[in-house]
């Protein structure tokens, strides 16, 4: 099925620039992009021709790395690091989702939040309860937006009410595995992909046992499911880590052996603490780092040391990182990346900040990635966009250029600019 | 005239914490603020009382440094550093004020939002124009916010557009600062003080003649009028200053040598790069600093050292500094505040973080202090003041104390949960 969009396209190709497309036709066949063009071409006469006006059409943005039932929390405790908040507040606010009506209230709340902040693809952490987990996947798929999403594994150092069982833990997270590969089946029977798939999602080190952290990297490889989880966060986790494993050779080392870095399948968020020699092994091992600057200034995690990675060729994203992070609106996330990188240059004047279109790639394509071709309008890529009306941003002629204009969105637009959301090319509705 | 407030009433006397009075009655007298009562006292029992239910009652935000005309450009041009942004962006936009018609469209626009926003008091530039300068202080007047408003002199290394020559910028700013004069004298009689007043705005020191700022000095002196200015923000500005007055010893030696530095009555926006001599200076002489941690991140200026300043007991205060900053709203700069300090802290561990309080109080009493006894709650202090409905943003009964609704406010809230604004007890009407 052929669909066509028209409006000011603007999206990043590569990270150096944006590419911009004044009054131009974006090409969708089955929701793939088939290409830009500066006038209807002539084979698609017929075609549906949605018609955007002066609006801006930008790629939706990917959330990286956010914990859905942390929702409630955004803008509570920033007065602690990560240690002590995770006991103080996350873990409290987490073990409520045991209940199921509480699951489905805020996790609600959440997918709408989410949709309305023109996320369009996301990379979430649960809780570790198994049914709340496939609460917020069916409610995820009822949006239309797309997700990886993970009951969490913690079976060591947690608060009672949250810490599992091993092999529950494990029983769990099969069980859970088996029932996506099943849904995958099935829709692949009417060549379908679903939008919303599984994740196997130790916390981190700290709440996960060997035999926990060995079980599941067996099953991520032998049912060739992606994994996500939190590295190199904090000084205070970095050093609980050496002491919990003084056999291994760094944080990075303990997933690695265990099994728990597949290549290219495996998303660590945070990443600021780091040695040369674990960034190594996250090169060589495709990792995709989820850029959380928002948390990292909350919670006083440090700088992630940015510019370094992307020289490296590292993949990169943004994540909202909620709770840690305050809002799911991406469009911050990109302003507080672009301030992390100017407080780092700050320090090291050699680090080059980040530009807003490396900026805006890394919350689009950077993270999009991870989902497939997801994040630009380029041939072969989904289809997954926001329309933007930015009429009241807009004043005099001083705004001459679609970079311009998607700045000021940025800088100081709100989510009621966004008009419309699309996920391979068919509508999501806002709440 | 007494008018009574009652609601749940949150401010910072000091900045290590909060000040609660849940469901509390604020007597006010002829705007001035009596006491804060958790019952009505019986001598007030015939007084109209305001009843805000459950809604917060927060003091007004004050913005230490903004500029007016700069509105337009909020967003726009974060790629450059200080001085090449002034090249590109600013001096371009601000000579349009020339235009009456022109500057009375934008700086309604700058002030409908800086009410909006819930800003009650600021320390205000416009431009070098005198009409637009005058333009801009009646619609303050109408609009029922508080100001100090200065028309900018530059008679150097500016623009051609906006270049003005020696003389004529000392006429103006003592036709500006004469016209104040009278204002006030008048206003005495009735027993009044204006609540919009003028204050002498050398741009900085690159933009001002030694003649110019000579001359400045001697009208501040003889006139008792305050002084606002920028100080030490960039690099490439502090060498300029350097190489431009060889004979001073310090950026802040070149203020202080020209008179431009009056006890108590002074301003000077960033100070990132001060040397300790100037801090001692600045210390002496009591100068107010105007943080401004947005359009430092923005325009990579730098981390200014505030835990040193408040160790010092500097007077500080925060500037929204549009639009170096790309937001009038005080909110998002009470929490860009604690993240530098956070930034600041992940390099240099023995300077604190700020802890919600203490930025609360940098906006408030922190920028307040400026106008006299305003930004609080205590006896004798000006009832500027918000009134906050935050309920869609409370969900179960997980916020337990006002300090908690505060938090969630500022880092999640809109300026859509501000429902009233009152300056000295009289209320402010939003459009």
């Amino acid at each position: 099925m052929i669909k066509i969009f028209k409006g000011n396209v603007i999206f990043t190709k590569t990270m150096q620039s944006f590419e911009e497309h004044k009054n131009s036709y974006i090409v969708t066949k089955n929701g793939v992009v088939e290409g830009i063009f500066e006038k209807c071409p002539e084979e698609y006469a017929d075609a549906e021709i949605i018609d955007f006006g002066d609006s801006l059409i930008i790629p939706g943005f990917n959330d990286l790395h956010v914990h859905a039932p942390q929702w409630l929390n955004m803008g509570i405790g920033y007065s602690e690091e990560l240690l002590p908040w995770l006991e103080k507040y996350t873990f409290p606010l987490e073990s409520s989702f045991e209940d199921e009506d509480f699951a489905r209230k805020y996790y609600r709340l959440f997918v709408d939040d989410m949709v309305k902040c023109g996320t369009t693809r996301a990379c979430i952490f649960a809780t570790r309860h198994l049914r709340a987990t496939e609460i917020l996947m069916e409610l995820l798929e009822e949006s239309g937006i797309g997700a990886f999403v993970g009951k969490v594994n913690m079976d060591r150092n947690s608060s009672d009410a949250l810490q599992e069982d091993t092999q529950t833990s494990i029983d769990e997270t099969l069980a859970l595995v088996k029932q996506d590969k099943e849904k995958r089946e099935k829709a692949a029977l009417n060549g379908e992909l679903p939008l919303v798939n599984y994740i196997i999602t130790p916390r981190f080190v700290p709440s996960t046992t060997a035999e926990l952290m060995t079980a599941l990297g067996k099953i991520a490889a032998e049912y060739d499911v992606p994994i996500q989880s939190h590295l190199d966060e904090n000084l205070d986790e970095v050093a609980w880590v050496k002491e919990l494993h003084p056999e291994c050779r760094s944080f990075t080392a303990v997933y690695d052996d265990f099994g728990l870095i597949l290549p290219g399948k495996t998303i660590m968020a945070h990443c600021i603490h780091n040695t040369d020699e674990e960034l190594k092994t996250l090169k060589e091992k495709d990792v995709f780092i989820a850029h959380c600057p928002q948390s990292n200034f909350n919670l006083s995690s440090g700088v992630m040391p940015l510019r370094k990675y992307l020289d490296m060729g590292m993949h990169v994203g943004i994540g909202s990182d909620v709770s840690g992070g305050h809002t799911l609106n991406m469009k911050e996330h990109i302003v507080e990346a672009i301030h992390a990188s100017k407080c780092y240059h700050s320090v090291h004047r050699e680090s080059a900040p980040l530009s807003t279109s490396e900026a805006f790639y890394l919350a689009t394509k950077g993270s999009g990635s991870f989902f497939g071709k997801v994040g630009s309008f380029e041939e072969g890529y989904d289809f997954d966009a926001l329309i933007i009306d930015d009429t009241n941003l807009l004043h005099e002629k001083q705004l001459d250029t679609l970079q311009e204009r998607l700045e000021k969105f940025i800088f100081t637009g709100t989510v009621d600019n966004i008009t419309n959301r699309y996920v391979k090319a068919k509508k999501v509705t806002c709440k």
